[in-house]
């Protein structure tokens, strides 16, 4: 009587949330102080002072139904314009505020992206590790979803592996670097190497294979690690932008899809873009954080307190011997589970009260994600049961 | 190489905008004062004060994270319940937050519940004169839109006729009053009428059909007309609300789906509705628009100023010779063209400054739709114009 497949999505909740709702339920049994909760990947940096100011300011200044009055289906002109402008200057490219539309967020960006470049018999393709709603998105859109193993090890993407998985259906490749779950950033020879053989098949194919840019966590690294501009690397690029994570305003649901306007038919590709932000019922992206990302769009992340609790976890955990993956961005740390079965590996961790995200969900079977967007205090008190976990597989 | 359905609905402009956007052009060469734009359905009145008060109160008093940060995807408990506690004491009924689902306005409302519900093959109902967006979203849900004629001259549901269209195939009747785009109320007769019919269709098919109801225009009533609750007559009620228009945030994107708790397989449908809000890419509505929500709920839409604004108009039509709709509600005024194609009369219109949307895009070909959500003063001087255009008819 209702739509099946989407019974099965809201029924079924994700790993995560599992995590997070036992870690609530058992926090309340045993005491919040015992529970290390590295499940959920909500900022916990405070959004920038500027951001506040900024609202109020606009409540102050302007007539509440120019606040809250609808915007233009693409977004207000002088937000558009605004990031325009900040993208040339900082990536010293040449997009213009037509180039952009205004999203309820990175979720929105992709479906809006995906729903835009769908033709029949189309698929796209994901790099292990990748975020689970990939695939969601991906099949509600119509495609199949295909997934490329990554590099051993590094987690880059693999060209060799890429090019066994690329066919005439393929449409786009999704890459997300500062990459969820791992924190991997892509370098810049992955980058060029992954550019070179999408031209060559879309030669050999005769159409363009496409690269959607899932790229929330661009402002969060580390250590001077540059994450490569896509579209100065490649034409057929669509940038799927979040302010979520870099200003911290995830509930607020604001964000962009950029059209690179390098790309094939770009104005048609702009106007797909709008006809399907319209299908799927987003009007525009809320009004008063339009106006206030215009105003704070220069604001900068507080990369300093994520990365104090990386090095702190990376570091404690390395000590006691685990293994991560390098950790160049994003607020999370992959770490080798020490038994095949990670989601064995999670259950473990839980009767010590360690909330670890076994990859199994990410395509990442043998690993766990540890989502260090905590307070600082907390990774310090979890060390110890970091090392009685490990010192139970040893005890074995 | 992109959606051609897409394309399409993203390079076609709706009427209203060209409207619109005509209008800007117009004024910019004839001066602002001798153009009278009845196009847009924009909320001319404030939002009540208590909405910004509480914006600022909430920024002052919580921690940035949790403002801004992720709510659950059917929406923060708080916020649901608030709004589950005013529906039961405001109607009589029994609903509570788990019923509810935050979403990002009406247009996503009415998506989400498409995609909840349908199964292959099956079709969508709306009542002449309707929202153009209806067949827009009933289509990429993939559905068949099929569009039932209403009684001529007060534009009430049709029964005769509802029952002529309706087949095993009928999944839902979208139902909308007070309706956009001809101000009519539905009558508790007609709603009775509309009910008795769906349970007898329903019973005849052996499936439920259900009233999705679409309602944002549910608080402007005028002359103590009252909209009948649509779950206080019939089980297989969805109701589609949003804050838009009742608290003038039409770019706030906050509204809510209610999946009546009577609906056979009620838990099931809220299920498929919250899958349907992930796979679309909602991942949760505005947060800060939700907890100022939980503290206005109550607030009261300033009516007054709509009603003194359809008092005038309607007043000054008739009495020019003018044929208008009953306008009960939202603040559109439905009008008799005064030659057969509404297209033409609306293009003449425009020769006296008058820009008056035609119904055809409703499915109400003879009309046109005046929005007057717009100042007082400028239907004032309209009049003349209204004047003028009516005398170039006699005097053919």
């Amino acid at each position: 009587m209702y739509n099946e497949k989407m019974i099965g999505l809201g029924s079924k909740r994700s790993v995560i949330r599992e995590l997070f709702e036992y870690g609530k339920k058992r926090a309340a049994e045993v005491g919040a102080d015992k529970v290390y909760d590295y499940s959920l990947g909500n900022p916990s940096v405070p959004a920038p002072a500027c951001v506040n100011k900024t609202i109020k300011q606009i409540l102050d200044s302007r007539p509440s139904v120019a606040v809250h009055g609808y915007t233009s289906a693409q977004g207000d002109l002088s937000t558009r314009k605004a990031i325009a402008e900040y993208t040339n200057e900082r990536f010293g490219c040449r997009v213009t505020a037509d180039d952009f539309y205004m999203t309820c967020g990175a979720a929105a960006s992709l479906t809006i992206t995906l729903n835009a470049l769908h033709e029949e018999g189309d698929e796209i393709v994901a790099i292990a590790p990748f975020f689970p709603e990939y695939r969601v998105f991906s099949e509600a859109a119509g495609y199949k979803l295909v997934v490329s193993r990554p590099i051993d090890g590094t987690l880059q993407p693999d060209p060799k592996d890429l090019s066994r998985i690329i066919t005439p259906h393929t449409k786009a490749v999704i890459l997300n670097s500062p990459n969820n779950p791992s924190g991997v950033v892509y370098t810049e020879e992955s980058v060029k190497a992954v550019c070179a053989l999408l031209q060559k098949k879309s030669a050999e194919f005769g159409r363009p294979i496409f690269i959607i840019c899932d790229e929330p966590y661009r402002e969060i690294v580390y250590d001077g690690v540059s994450v490569p501009y896509l579209p100065n690397y490649y034409d057929d690029v669509v940038v799927c932008y979040s302010f979520s994570k870099s200003l911290s305003l995830p509930g607020e649901r604001i964000g962009y899809v950029m059209v690179n306007p390098k790309c094939k038919d770009a104005r048609l590709l702009y106007a797909a873009v709008c006809g399907a932000g319209r299908a799927l019922g987003y009007v525009c992206a809320p009004s008063l954080m339009q106006a206030v990302i215009e105003k704070v769009v220069r604001a900068e992340t507080d990369v300093a307190a994520y990365k104090k609790n990386r090095d702190l976890l990376q570091g404690g955990l390395e000590e006691i011997g685990y293994t991560c993956v390098k950790p160049d961005g994003a607020f999370y740390l992959f770490v080798k589970s020490l038994e095949p079965d990670a989601g064995a590996f999670s259950d473990r961790a839980k009767e010590y009260g360690l909330l670890l995200v076994p990859g199994d969900d990410f395509c990442a079977p043998g690993y766990v994600r540890l989502a260090y967007c905590v307070s600082h205090e907390m990774i310090e008190r979890s060390m110890p049961a970091f090392r009685a976990l490990f010192e139970s597989y040893r005890a074995r």
